[in-house]
């Protein structure tokens, strides 16, 4: 139990639009590319757990290993609304952390449609009045930033300048599905969606896949693949705890905040030793909330951070360096690998223009819909 | 990682058709009842994991404790096919075992509808080629039988008596959704759904929930509920290897083996261990393949292990005393715990007419389309 374990392999697709691919052909090319970047093979793998949200009943990892090798492998199919790549993670790393294994493949991936949700959600049988209802997602997350705003004068502006960062950032991300620069006033006066999120405020529909090979430090040794791995030092997961209102709409806030205490007591650690993060922009306002629940500043203070440019890349804290969901994309079962694909490429010194000097420590973070929380705090040790 | 892990509370529902109930409804009742079981409430619950194949998107883990108690805990909602339970199961298992946990819910489901495989199965995703195309379900195992006769000259008539062993077996059980004895004729003149099963030979399409409570041995022994704890002894999944066939068409043989052999290595035992099994009676001809297939007798003599009564209750090994798939009924999701329901419950001696006289040591075992193969081994230690 005392091992530690790490992330020898990772890789994430450009994320883009692939209606004419299945499901496990879009998930193959971060499975393979994982595998790649650590000179394993699937033969390699003792198990595949696989994040799927609109597939989830459609046996997604069987399907994959028929793409890139059938060795028969335990597979696990997970789904967890938004949180799903992050739960199809923390199970593949669960099992090394039991000592059935230890090499492990995790691989999540999303197909998106167009409209809300990218038109799957109707599809999921989550009950309808909570997704299309009074409180449709982009309605939850205005009200959140409302409330945000109404406690603490957080702005308009304020809420904007979050899209403005992030596309900013993925400017220099070629996976990102955008690489524009949008400026605020384009921000501001695009289509209001529900206020205070215009459309350029709301997360990318995409189709995208993200993968990673976890392995025991013995094994990471004997294989000679310590100088790129990069440690797990904390694994959260986290549901809503009651409230009154639906469950199918999360609180914006609870399950982050249980979620980070839990990370942060595991890892031994707290937000002031974090180097960047990657979380859940799935709207403007979504952001502005989570500098407060995952302790990056007090509460009240997320309006100034963004001001000040604390969270931009080469400020204090940067945050969704790689463009986030907002202008990188957001297909649901990927998010939470890409994201430890993001936060590990910057731990490994490998992130290019938009790399954060000396990252050693980095948090990914996801949030879904009714409810998952998933964090994990990566590290990577001096050699 | 040396503690071992036990089942300290488990519950199945009496099987039936609820269409007026929601799938979180039908999961509570088996939910409660587990933890009823042991003394235990949804509070003492450290994690969650929810195996549902239908409704794999739909977050059932989460509207479960929307029934039962929003405590935040984490939830993981699996699918596998017909062993979406056993590895919802297994998953539950490998958390305790990797010390993130000491007690801990699984919880197995499935709302069926009417037509081939409940008609859920257009639901689920799964290339229709493969489910629904020249090689439907009750052909797959239609022609493994033939496959099997034709090797050994097993005759239609034992693989008929397997359908009146287990519809026996089920005027037993309270809880299966038939006690009707059937006798041989009945079995054999039924309507012929795929040489050489007839309706009678096909599993029975029913609502249900099965759900089992999972401790360290440190805490139930804390909990003075050893008494009526029962060990897990080995927990195995496997999925098919590479075949000359479509992935989607399971090799009826092959992962079942291969989970068997690793089942059987973890435990530290063998076949001439076990006091009773609960095997996957999908169709009458699968349930005499899985008898070589789990090594209860030698390759070919299946047909003379069910002609000489060694599988019936008073046998040499009973098999699916529950009355089985056949009889019990088949509710995907929830079939892989509610065998470890019945194992257990002949193991605390506790299983009432049915009773397998002095078993000590059981085995249960699923098979997925597509494919996923689990198989749990279970024992009651001397108090």
């Amino acid at each position: 139990m005392s091992e530690d374990i790490y992330v020898v392999g990772v890789d994430m697709i450009k994320f883009g639009r692939f209606p004419e691919q299945s499901v496990p052909q879009i998930a193959s090319k971060a499975a393979l590319g994982a595998l790649d970047d650590c000179g394993l093979g699937i033969q390699d793998m003792q198990a595949l757990y696989c994040g799927n949200l609109y597939q989830a009943s459609a046996m997604v990892g069987q399907r994959l290993l028929q793409e890139i090798g059938q060795t028969g492998i335990p597979v696990v199919n997970v789904a967890n609304a938004c949180a799903t790549g992050a739960t199809a993670f923390r199970e593949a790393w669960t099992s090394v952390k039991a000592g059935l294994y230890d090499l492990v493949l995790a691989v999540g991936v999303e197909q998106m449609g167009k409209g809300l949700l990218g038109g799957g959600a109707q599809k999921t049988g989550i009950p309808k009045e909570g997704l299309l209802g009074s409180g449709t997602m982009p309605a939850v997350f205005a009200e959140a930033g409302v409330e945000h705003a109404r406690k603490y004068g957080t702005t308009f502006e304020q809420f904007a300048k979050v899209s403005v960062k992030n596309h900013h950032h993925s400017t220099m991300n070629p996976k990102a599905m955008y690489q524009i620069e949008t400026p605020l006033e384009t921000v501001m006066n695009a289509e209001m969606i529900s206020w205070p999120n215009t459309k350029l405020m709301c997360s990318v529909n995409v189709d995208g896949s993200a993968a990673a090979v976890l392995a025991t430090g013995t094994k990471v040794r004997q294989l000679g693949l310590m100088s790129r791995a990069v440690k797990v030092r904390a694994s959260a997961l986290t549901s809503d705890a009651w409230q009154e209102r639906d469950l199918v709409m999360p609180d914006v806030n609870t399950c982050t905040r249980a979620a980070a205490a839990t990370a942060y007591e595991m890892a031994g650690l707290g937000p002031e030793d974090i180097d960047l993060v990657e979380l859940h922009d799935c709207f403007a306002t979504a952001e502005i909330l989570h500098y407060e629940n995952l302790g990056l500043c007090k509460d009240g203070e997320a309006g100034k951070l963004i001001d000040e440019g604390q969270v931009a890349l080469g400020g204090r804290i940067p945050v969704n360096v790689s463009g986030g969901l907002l202008s990188k994309g957001h297909p649901l079962g990927a998010t939470g690998i890409a994201n430890i694909y993001e936060v590990s490429t910057h731990l490994r010194g490998e992130a290019g223009a938009r790399q954060v000097e000396n990252a050693r420590i980095g948090l990914t973070h996801v949030i879904g819909l009714g409810s998952a929380c998933g964090i994990h705090i990566l590290e990577k040790e001096a050699a």
